[in-house]
């Protein structure tokens, strides 16, 4: 995966709460910014998932917050899919400061509903994103 | 319109920013959460509506900031129907805080559309909305 | 605890995304509001914690979703702290929907911090709300 | 102003509502985005003006909204410097679509306070963010 560039995220006034620092609710959205991005790359763009008519919601999250960050300062975001054997797909991300220090670790994890909201297999419905699902796990080990 | 409440809304830490006060960008959506609570209470609910098949989007906003609110201070809202001739559809919202000092004044301005997309004419659509709406504006006078 | 209530959020419109559904970010928020709410009622207000100098940052969160939520449901949250023996704190979150369905159950996870961002001991700098703690942990046994 | 550039912002998911499209609040934040990149190209940037002891808080909004944006979607916004005489500053906002098309106007003020929640002189205060307001201005017409 040496073509994949991490995604920057430059922290927004509006990010920040009263102690001063990103309120820790925005990396889950960076996350979702970061996923979307990284699927862009491998591939598997999100909005033509979606327009194919599957979705992925997130089922769950763990986050790890190491250090705090500021307005206006640049986090860099590494996704890479850490487990996808076809029904569950589990993402895993780290940030990190412009020092290079890390200041967050999450997983994300997800399943692959009809616009009905009925649990699909991405293989049959979505071949192409299946693929490069895998590919992407593949490469990474 | 005695009966109408003034509705409350306790500022949440995730609202504020590095300032130390609310962030600005959140009474847009307190307008919001005050505006649907208003129309449920004169019987225009906006769940209802969307369930009939009209959305009533945000077409214009004015918004004048007089003094800050912090994390934890409880904002009364008040919402009124300014304007309403059946297309275009104006609230006014005046926030105080728990001394009663105003903090905020705001206008927003709406349309009616079908889920389509297309102009509708409320008073064919919904003839009750419209009704609930013109008499909100009636007795304010 | 017989005495604390659950903290009601209603899903405000601004919170659903494109799936017609409620933001898996703003649970994370809903978990701090609820948070803020139990902290109050078993006496260790956050407010007046920040006020005597103390912040209580997030430094981990686990989510699990288990129902979609929608706009205008009220969601009904219960915390308790889940773990507490001085320096690190849990509390553990449950979600309901009206029909008393589970939506989601979470963790958070936080230390201590002076102002200056240095670990404190609760216990010495702020006995009253390490007392409030304790006991808010044993009676959960 | 031939050398300025014109901020981007894609848009996200999370800013996305039921109604498919982003929600109105965002553009918002957007405004402050576009506002603290316009800064920083003029040599005004926010933060440092912050480490100065110097907050430039919003006082009023105007926004028209004219079109949708969608989840994916590039929106490209124009600040430039609308009005400014020393105490209060306007900002006029323009943004657009891909194809060229307006999506949302808008107008924010602000003033200038000291840390302490006091009005202050720019020109005295931080000269060098006066003057380049005042050429921004100037350059405009």
């Amino acid at each position: 995966m040496d073509n994949l560039h991490d995604y920057l995220h430059r922290v927004h006034y509006y990010e920040t709460d009263k102690m001063g620092v990103t309120h820790h609710s925005n990396y889950v959205r960076w996350m979702e910014e970061a996923r979307v991005d990284f699927l862009d790359q491998i591939g598997c763009g999100y909005a033509a998932m979606e327009a194919a008519g599957v979705v992925s919601p997130v089922v769950g999250l763990e986050c790890r917050y190491l250090r705090p960050t500021v307005f206006d300062e640049t986090v860099r975001i590494r996704v890479r899919v850490k487990e996808y054997r076809g029904v569950r797909l589990f993402f895993s991300y780290e940030m990190q400061n412009a020092a290079g220090e890390p200041v967050f670790t999450g997983v994300s994890e997800h399943c692959f509903l009809s616009a009905a909201g009925r649990p699909i297999i991405l293989k049959k419905q979505l071949p192409d994103a299946d693929r490069a699902l895998r590919e992407a796990l593949e490469e990474d080990k």
